[in-house]
């Protein structure tokens, strides 16, 4: 059986994989009495008096609401608020298997992004933090910017940020690999949708200075090929010499390729126009831009997918578990760039140098030590910046 | 220490009082790939195919949320929807505790119903079952009129339903004991807000005819001491005789005294007023109506209130679990006054003629036996009335 019917067949057997469970033992009217009613009132008079208690005598100081319309799920794009369902439970076990954080999925039934941001803060009392799930952009960044500015706790979209933490903590490996600076790089992004724009920020915000971004009609450069906002505001900060062509005219001399796109953008050929010591980064799922195999045929030193069936899977559930963690445990107000750097940081450093190789520069998916590590940088940094309340 | 204090003790200890796990283990690569992608898809793909699989493949078919925006928690009044928390958490405990039904509190930040609606609205993709909880009077008729009419899944504002099936349930075997006809007796509801109508018009439809509810200033007719849109619409139906003047004057020849008001409202000299056999429901908390010991010097054969220091507790905690079992069960798109009533009876029967007197007239309300034998009659009604889809 594939992994699709394995799955099919476990989701109707199970009904679903969440459970909402007590914490405590209601079996006798003491139980009752205090978890219930009259007991009960007395945390509610407390939080009335003191909104801030909400986090001491409620679920908020550990729970997250996944937050998604369904507008981009998967590759399978707009597919709505009840079919994103199981991507949100599963999302929400990954939280919970990792990092021990409470999550529930709040699938909101609206393409309307003003509706949305409404929705999430009318809901917030409950949640300690929100996680943004395969939302489509643009309207991605204005909900996820909107929510930032208005509520205090963090606003995290997982698609743009916690994949591009993941990617910046290839990248630092794999540059440590191949003695290159991220300062001098010539770095090709291939997709500039929501996670291929949030990567080149972060990459930027890292110190790369030498970042060009494609999309389907080739670079994109300040005053050309730009579709939407977002891709003139990233044209004014990369692509300093303003290099127009398709994406295999300016892969030429480049060091990295990331590819958030589809599958088989480049081949060997393409590669071996590349700078030596190339590294690549093919994300697309299921089928990356290049199979590794191909990669290295054209000379690729370093290769690293979406897919944990080949070396370095580039797996967002690295990030999100240990970045909320973190942000959760110090109540920090936000997830900024400095506790992204942060994570990515902590993650790179969780192989040490002398395991460092080409097969392996990103930890395991299902590495148990990876959230904490991660939670204690982003603590630390969030402490730093000021923006933690514990 | 008072419960109060060992509640607040708890909830800070434990932070909160709920947990969201996962059904299924995480540990193999394998269990990623079935329960997260990239074999997640497959259910995704087959709900938006076709909607209604969203039942088949998630959590929708067993979980309700617990919607409040703490306007009436409680007897603390309106606390907002923080300090309403605790509350909503026991609640989704009881749920879980007593019925294996999964819930999760959506605490709604607004005193606008039009805004509590759209909410509800939003988010119900998966929810298969909406519990309104402490939202005030007269917005909350509103809010749960409209969200009937406009979802097609259960909603149930427990603080009017279910306080008035569990006191039906009550005055069932109270009538059985003291061998008297709902048809016949003389009932006084004092207190008319949300519970106090609910109460009214679930006794209208059990087959009463002689009701008289009163308000602070005494008994409401058809044209006078109406305060509300609702109690124009209850005088209509109750008090054919427009009997006015005092709760106590009223009192005078009543059967059945049923009280969802405040402290010591009525002594023993007025149950001395009442038919013999008097029935006695003070359910005010955590001071009823009238203390039990001084109902019983007054005469009072059956005697029951909220609190769980006296026999005969109302507890809608015997209520809640089942409904919502059955309906979830049978995928029921409402629950309508016959699920009610045969919820009631159901409830009723529980207590076998034998073990019936006067100081076991309701299960307890610990009785794990209780939302199974409730969500089977309310099951068989539903299906029954065409209401329900398995």
């Amino acid at each position: 059986m594939s992994y699709g019917e394995q799955s099919l067949k476990m989701h109707k057997e199970k009904k679903g994989k969440l459970e909402v469970i007590s914490k405590i033992p209601v079996n006798t009217r003491e139980d009752l009495s205090i978890a219930y009613t009259p007991g009960v009132a007395e945390p509610c008079i407390e939080i009335s008096k003191d909104k801030d208690k909400v986090y001491d005598y409620t679920i908020k100081s550990n729970t997250v609401a996944i937050v998604s319309n369904g507008t981009a799920v998967l590759g399978l794009g707009n597919i709505g608020a009840e079919a994103s369902i199981p991507v949100m439970e599963g999302k929400a076990l990954l939280f919970k298997e990792f990092a021990g954080v409470d999550a529930f999925p709040i699938c909101i039934d609206s393409e309307d992004p003003e509706e949305v941001i409404k929705t999430v803060k009318l809901i917030c009392p409950v949640f300690g933090g929100i996680n943004l799930e395969d939302i489509k952009a643009p309207e991605c960044f204005y909900i996820e910017e909107t929510l930032k500015r208005e509520l205090n706790i963090p606003v995290f979209h997982d698609d743009q940020h916690g994949t591009a933490v993941v990617v910046l903590s290839g990248l630092y490996n794999a540059l440590k690999l191949t003695k290159k600076n991220i300062k001098d790089v010539k770095i090709i992004i291939n997709g500039a949708g929501s996670a291929g724009i949030a990567i080149c920020k972060l990459l930027l915000k890292a110190g790369a200075e030498n970042i060009i971004m494609c999309d389907k009609k080739g670079a994109i450069y300040d005053g050309g090929n730009c579709l939407f906002e977002s891709h003139e505001e990233i044209a004014k900060v990369t692509n300093k010499n303003k290099e127009s062509g398709s994406l295999k005219e300016v892969l030429v001399g480049a060091d990295v390729f990331i590819g958030v796109s589809g599958p088989n953008m480049i081949n060997a050929e393409d590669v071996k126009t590349m700078n030596s010591d190339a590294i690549i980064f093919a994300m697309a799922n299921p089928t990356p831009e290049i199979m590794p195999d191909e990669a290295k045929l054209g000379g690729a030193r370093v290769i690293a997918t979406g897919r944990s069936d080949f070396a370095n899977q580039i797996n967002n559930v690295l990030v999100f578990p240990g970045i909320f963690k973190g942000a959760l445990t110090v109540r920090a107000t936000e997830i900024n760039d400095e506790m992204k750097l942060a994570a990515a940081r902590a993650l790179a450093n969780l192989i040490p140098e002398e395991e460092l190789n080409e097969e392996n520069i990103i930890p395991n998916a299902l590495d148990k030590r990876v959230s904490g590590k991660v939670a204690e940088e982003v603590m630390r940094i969030a402490r730093e910046m000021g923006v933690a309340s514990l």
